[in-house]
C-alpha cells in the first residue's frame, strides 16, 4: 500500500524532491520534513537498512541538504567570512565540513562545503534557512556577492560496495578522489558533482544533481549499476551515524550550542587570518571554558527505541541535561548515544540516570566517542 | 489507535509544542512539520472539521507560529525596518498583518506582529527562520537590539462560538477587543495574550502560552470552557481560508514572490517616512508593474481531493503557472483556488485547463476573490 501523504501534509506548501516518485516507487514508508521539503526516512525497517549499509551498499534521497550558491566577485570572502574554518585552504575541487556561526558563536548550521571556483560556492545544508541568514548578512556587508537556491539535490551512495557502484556510474577517476574532494561530470548528459563525502563513517557518495528534471532517470541509472552489488534504496542511518560519532543538527545541537560544547572544535581554524562572524565570541568561550559537554552515553539493560524526544539524564535526583540521541547498536549489543552534561558530569565513568518514557529508568555511563571505527568516524576534512 | 510518530520523525530532531500531549490524548491522526516543529493539522476529517468551525467553535494548536521576539532600545527602529507597513501606526497593545520583505522585494514571511511595548514585538511566523534573518540584519545594521525565540505558543479558537468560550475563560474585558488588538492577561496564573485574529474569515482569537509548562492546563481549560459550546480540537481549516482568500506562505507565495503578484499590495504603507529592506525594489516593481498575478480560480466538475503538488494551468496548449491551493468548497459546492499567472491570463473570465493528477484535465475560470464573505474575507490591521 503507498504511504499516505495526507499523514504528513496539506496542501502543497512541502516541496518534493527530484526523486519523490522514485522514491513512492520504491517503496518509501516513512517522510520527515527537511529545509521545507518531503525527506524519505525509511524504506524497510531501521536496522534491516543499517545491516544493509554495513555489508552492502545504500541509496539515500538526501534532496534535503539544499544548496546555498554563493558567487560574484566577493564570492570567497563572503563565504569565508560565514565560516571560522580557514577557507583559503580549501583548493577549487574541494570540499570542507563547516560550521555557520553567529555573532555570539552558537551553530546555525553545519553543511559541506564545496568551493566549484575561485568565487563559487555550495553549502549543502542541514535543517535552517542559511539562506535568509546570508542575505541578512550580506545587506550590508558591502561585499559584490550573489546568493540563491540553485536546482541542485544530492543523492548519497554508502556502504563497502559504494565504490564499485560510482565506477560502474563514472568510471575510475571517481575512484582517485581522495575525502571530502569532488569532480564535476555528467552521465548521459545528466549534469552532477560527485563527491567523496557522506553521513555514515563508511566509504560513501554523494551524487549532486544538476537538472531536477532528470532525477527520475538519474534514480535509476544507479539502481540499475548497483543491482549486482545488491544496492537498495533506504533512509540515512541514525544506527551508523551514532556510532560513528556524527552530530544531527537540531537534535544533538542548535543555534543555543558552539563548537567546544559538542566537540566540533576543530572547525575552528585558530590560525585564520580574515575576519568572521562569532570570532570574538568563540575566543572568548575557548578562553573562559564551556559549563556543558555533548559526551557518549551507554544506556544499560535492554534495546531500547531510538529516541523522539530528548530524555532527561540525572545524577542523583537532578536533572543534569538532555540525552539528544540514543538508540541501540546492534553491532555493539548495547544502547549508545548522545548527552548535553554539565562539565562536572561529562568525564568518561561518571554514573547517571536517564528516564525513557513510560517510567522506563535506566543506569547509563559517560564513555569516549566514537562508538565504532575511531580511523574513520569523524569527517577530517 | 495513536498515530505512528515513526511515520514523520526519526529521533529528536523535530520540536514538540507544549499541547503536544493533548492533541495525541484528543486523537490528532495526522502531523506535519513547519517550523522545525510538528504540527496537528487533522483530527477527524477535513470536511467535517470545516463544518464544525463553520457552525461551532474549534481548537487548533499553532505553536508552530514561533515568535522572533524584538526587543532592546532600538526596538522599534528594528522592527520598522523588517517590514514595509509604517509601525508607527502601530499602538501598544495592537497587532498588524505584515510581510518581511528581502532587499529585492521578496517576501520572507507573512507574520502577525504583535507590539507588546514601545520596544518590544513578536513576529508570529509562517513557516521560515525569520529569527536568521533578523539576526543577520542586526549584524551591521548599528541598532542596539535583542532577538530571540521566546517560550510563547499561540493556540487559536475559532468559530462563531469562539466569543462565548474566550469570555467564559476571561470575562467580558476580551469582548471589547477590536479586530487585531489583544490583552496580556492569565489564567489562574497561566500567563497568556488574547487577541482577536484568526487564519478563518470566521470569529475567531488567539491566545499566545507564555509558559510552555502549562500547555496541558491551558489546553483542557479551554476544552471545559468550550464544552457547552461543542468546542472540538481541529487542524487548521484551509477550505475556509480558501474560501476567504487568505494565503498560506510556501504554498500560495514565497520568496521569489513580491506583494505586488499576490494582492498583499495593501501591506505596503506607500507614505511610510522611515527606512525599510525592500523599500526601492517595491516602488520599482510598483511602478513597472508585475508580470504574473495570483488570481482565484474555479475548477470545473466533480469534487477534487485538495492539492498536495502545485498543478500545472494551460492556456491552449501553453503551460501558463501553477495552480497553487485548490479544494472543493461544501459550502459553494464548488472547486476553487489559486493560480499563479501571467497578467494577460489573469483577468477574470479567463478560460484555462487545469492537469490534476492521473491525467485528469479539468476546465478552470479566473474568478474575483474572496469567494465568499467579502466583508470579513481578509484581515484588514
Amino acid at each position: 500500500m503507498p504511504f499516505d501523504m495526507n499523514l504528513v501534509q496539506r496542501g502543497a506548501r512541502l516541496r518534493r524532491s527530484p526523486f519523490f516518485a522514485a522514491t513512492q516507487r520504491h517503496g518509501a514508508r516513512a517522510y520527515t520534513v527537511y529545509n521545507h521539503m518531503l525527506f524519505p526516512i525509511c524504506f524497510a525497517d531501521l536496522e534491516d537498512e543499517y545491516w544493509h549499509l554495513v555489508h552492502h551498499v545504500t541509496l539515500w534521497d538526501v534532496s534535503v541538504e539544499r544548496q546555498v550558491e554563493i558567487t560574484g566577485p566577493d564570492a570567497f570572502r563572503f563565504a569565508d567570512l560565514l565560516t571560522p574554518r580557514d577557507l583559503s585552504r580549501c583548493a577549487v575541487g574541494q570540499g570542507k565540513y563547516v560550521v555557520i556561526t553567529a555573532e555570539d558563536g552558537g551553530i546555525i548550521n553545519d553543511p559541506v562545503l564545496l568551493r566549484l571556483g575561485e568565487n563559487h560556492f555550495w553549502l549543502a545544508l542541514a535543517d535552517s534557512d542559511v539562506l535568509l541568514w546570508a542575505r541578512g548578512v550580506a545587506l550590508n556587508a558591502g561585499l559584490r556577492v550573489e546568493l540563491r537556491e540553485p536546482d541542485v539535490s544530492p543523492l548519497q551512495v554508502q556502504g563497502p560496495k559504494a565504490k564499485e557502484v560510482v565506477a560502474t556510474l563514472f568510471g575510475d577517476k571517481v575512484l582517485g578522489l581522495r575525502y571530502y574532494h569532488f569532480l564535476e561530470t555528467a552521465l548521459d548528459g545528466i549534469p552532477v558533482v560527485v563527491t567523496r563525502t557522506g553521513w555514515t563513517g563508511e566509504v560513501g557518495y554523494e551524487i549532486y544533481l544538476r537538472d531536477g528534471s532528470r532525477g527520475d532517470e538519474l534514480w535509476e541509472r544507479i539502481m540499475a549499476a548497483g543491482r549486482p552489488h545488491g544496492i537498495r534504496p533506504t533512509g540515512p542511518s541514525d544506527i551508523r551515524r551514532v556510532e560513528a560519532g556524527i552530530l544531527n543538527w537540531g537534535a544533538d545541537f542548535t543555534l543555543e550550542n558552539n563548537v567546544y560544547e559538542v566537540g566540533l572544535e576543530r572547525l575552528v581554524d585558530e590560525d585564520k587570518r580574515g575576519p568572521y562572524i562569532g570570532r570574538e565570541a568563540l575566543r572568548r568561550i575557548r578562553d573562559e571554558g564551556v559549563s556543558r559537554k555533548l559526551a557518549g552515553i551507554e544506556i544499560e539493560g535492554a534495546r531500547i527505541e531510538f529516541n523522539s524526544t530528548k530524555w532527561p539524564a540525572r545524577a542523583g535526583n537532578q536533572v543534569v541535561g538532555p540525552v539528544t540521541s540514543a538508540l541501540w547498536s546492534p553491532r555493539l549489543k548495547k544502547n549508545v548515544g548522545y548527552a548535553m552534561l554539565p562539565i562536572a558530569h561529562s568525564s568518561a565513568g561518571t554514573v547517571l540516570n536517564v528516564e525513557l518514557p513510560g517510567g522506563d529508568v535506566r543506569r547509563a555511563t559517560v564513555v569516549p566517542m566514537p562508538f565504532v571505527d575511531p580511523q574513520k568516524a569523524i569527517p577530517k576534512s
